[in-house]
């Protein structure tokens, strides 16, 4: 049974965040990407590597195992496995025709750990996208990880589509005016682009609290906007800000604004779960790491409040396969990114099919 | 996929109890009936709707919203959602063309939310069962909600063969006098009346409870009855009491006797899971709500005893779909119980044969 | 549905420990083996039955009932069911064309109770297989019981492959040196045989702890064994210690030495569950109570370290249905007793065959 044979709902070559970087120490991680359980660990000089997290010998999964001198080593019977996915060595036997298993490109980058979970000789590290936030002395992250028993596609939708910050996080970012003000998508090539900009409002308590964090008045009116980028397979950044009204709002100097980037890499583990890696790049203040905590907190809340109607969004969708749902001016984001996506995923089959 | 397509072993063009009054407040209720999921809320005049649990916008549930001037507002994105399943507005929108959802005829009547699971144009609330005991200066009314995982007609052969009171709830209601009388079931149309009159006995301890509660010697010999009757689809209203022996058991006259409606209104959730209201309408001491409270702290607790062996039970006949039940006296209830619902469910499925 | 009829992994007419003696108590057991779930019970007499655990009146568990006067009594609603499935009486019912219920051939020996769930007129207690330390002076025995979630025979495999100490094991009874030694492997009839022969190491915690128990030197070089001993359908006895080095290891005298067998009933729940009794008969200090608590409590700590890995081996394996496992020297233990098992079920499958 070759899970790749099977049709996905999610491209397999390219490349997705498999964990941040600290989560893969000298233990080795386990987890399930793509319908592939796979392992994670770092050889002696940090490289990552991924595999099969499953043991040519007896099938145990080696993620239970532990890193010796850059080899992982089977928790069972003592197994040595080499970066490769080929046994290098086990005790008292001959190794040599041990069947290898398979080894995902894995590269680390940017605080994460990527893998590419389809065909390795495809795999380009040069397309992993640039992310000009890290390592940067005027720019600070903090993030989390959530899993969430929906498609993929559904976090997708609901980060390309911001009216809903009025109604499910009504207490922290969300505001009427959301609502009202028109959002204007627009397709380049494979990214899909999704804004909306808001004049002469009030900030909502979070915003408040990201220009007090910035020495900043909250208490006057602001402009507001939200710039939502989608790109392939599902990667979405949001440019989120508010500057004092009247300065030019996105592009006000950075002495009357605060600014950040929602960073949302999306990871399939099945076909109705993900790995959901979410954070915020801030452009401001950057070397106060209490706020980049109380920022992190803030987030991981108002983010959580997402998890329930998205999971079930997803039962009610399982329930009834067949409904069209609507494709309002709202949705247009995700409408797009769901078209940027099924163009690629028929490629992929189409280039699969050819080649097997 | 059409759920009422697929044969099912409940009726659905009948009321069934969907909630208790106060279940449904300033916010709305998803509750699961004969296998839809259902939304419950109030308009601004306190009158019922139920609805799919299902936005049309993007297929979240529209229980995880709020009532708003009397519209269900979507939690998700803010479409509002009229009474009768077409949506009013949404910010934005316009929302003419918007699929309705299927509305669900509602009634609230006798502390109870009835709902009818099938075709609205038969709906008639005429037929909801009248309960003499509802607000009546001469009866109080106590009770409560289980979820059960069984099939709703195990909890109606439950509740038609007392016997099981003797095993069961040997240390509230059960005695050993239950099981050495006969009973007597008849079949008047579509109701089935199950009987047991025992004279001369000591009455159990809940018994005795309620003696005193009515400031009567609990200490004396008792006659005590319990008369089921079943209506469909799944009601079973029990008459029990105790009087003092020798004052003509259920004719006794008022001071000789403690007397109730054991209320039982049982709701498929699944094919094999129930929402089982239980509660109990006292004839005796009408305004003593500390006896209220500590009558139905008894009975849940009674009842609770209930929960295992009907769960249990379901499974091992999921195991052994094929095996034949015996069909004993004592099990006639349950039996003549079972023939009207397959009666009724027979016409049902011919009637939505020949319009379908 | 004859669950008979359906082809399984395990051996159906043989014996299983179904439970330790003290676990049927005045109380019925219900516990499923071999996909049947089964109720254990005393009569007056402490003699075991064993049944299906169905009421033949409407399928609730007998389980749930309680034993009076050596007669198993519904919970539900009394009736009366016999040692042989055959009911004996219920109140206000003639009982004598009851369907009876399933027996299964049930005996008590060494401390357990020992079922046969296959073709009853096959069954035959000499068959038990003797524990020659069971209620012997000399002896001490001291166990528990683990339920995982594993085909049985993964458990066979860990067993007859010791190898596996040295990696999950090994803060307690592993070392290098185990791995380092290569072991035998020898098939006489029904019973496979790993064994292991270590000379002149320093003793495991664990042993050091025995040899101190034993009033023997725990810093000086040992000798230590392993023999293990499969015989069908999954029972596997080990012969493991160590002796001061230079006495003749396995063969040393009994004032050098500190030896045991660890007991393994391995018994089929379903077919990717098991009841796990696992033990250690001690051959040293048997009148040491306090001794077979600790050694009790440290065996336990360490065979709790096989449970992870086993189910997510299997986990791994249901995934991969069709992936060939390595068979590799040290395997041969599990790799003999499946061949064992393999040819048995064949046997008994033609066996049914012919006779259904």
């Amino acid at each position: 049974m070759n899970s790749n044979a099977r049709s996905t709902p999610y491209l397999k070559n390219t490349w997705y965040v498999a964990a941040a970087s600290h989560e893969v120490s000298d233990q080795p991680l386990g987890r399930k990407i793509c319908n592939e359980r796979m392992v994670f660990f770092r050889n002696e000089n940090q490289i990552i590597s991924a595999l099969e997290d499953f043991c040519p010998h007896r099938g145990a999964p080696l993620s239970l195992g532990r890193v010796c001198k850059g080899k992982l080593v089977c928790g069972y019977h003592g197994l040595e496995m080499g970066c490769d996915g080929k046994t290098v060595a086990m005790p008292g036997q001959r190794v040599r025709g041990f069947p290898p298993i398979r080894s995902f490109p894995a590269v680390e980058r940017y605080g994460f750990i990527w893998v590419w979970p389809g065909d390795a000789a495809q795999a380009d590290a040069t397309a992993i996208p640039h992310q000009a936030w890290y390592d940067h002395p005027e720019w600070a992250y903090g993030g989390g990880l959530y899993h969430i028993q929906c498609d993929y596609r559904l976090m997708i939708d609901n980060l390309m589509d911001l009216t809903h910050e009025t109604y499910v996080h009504a207490s922290s970012i969300g505001q009427k005016e959301i609502d009202e003000t028109p959002c204007k998508t627009t397709v380049e090539g494979q990214q899909v682009v999704t804004s909306r900009h808001i004049s002469n409002i009030e900030a909502p308590p979070f915003w408040r609290m990201a220009l007090r964090g910035n020495g900043l008045a909250d208490d006057v009116r602001v402009d507001r906007w939200q710039i939502c980028r989608f790109t392939p397979p599902s990667h979405v950044m949001i440019e989120v800000g508010v500057a004092h009204a009247g300065h030019g709002g996105y592009e006000a100097p950075p002495e009357h604004k605060v600014s950040s980037i929602v960073v949302d890499f999306i990871t399939p583990e099945t076909d109705t779960s993900i790995h959901y890696f979410w954070g915020m790049a801030r452009h401001f203040q950057a070397q106060n790491a209490e706020l980049t905590d109380s920022i992190r907190a803030g987030q991981g809340k108002i983010f959580s409040e997402d998890l329930e109607i998205l999971e079930r969004q997803q039962q009610n969708l399982l329930d009834h396969p067949g409904r069209a749902l609507l494709m309002l001016n709202i949705d247009a984001g995700g409408v797009q990114a769901r078209k940027v996506i099924d163009g690629l995923l028929a490629a992929e089959k189409k280039q699969t099919d050819l080649t097997s």
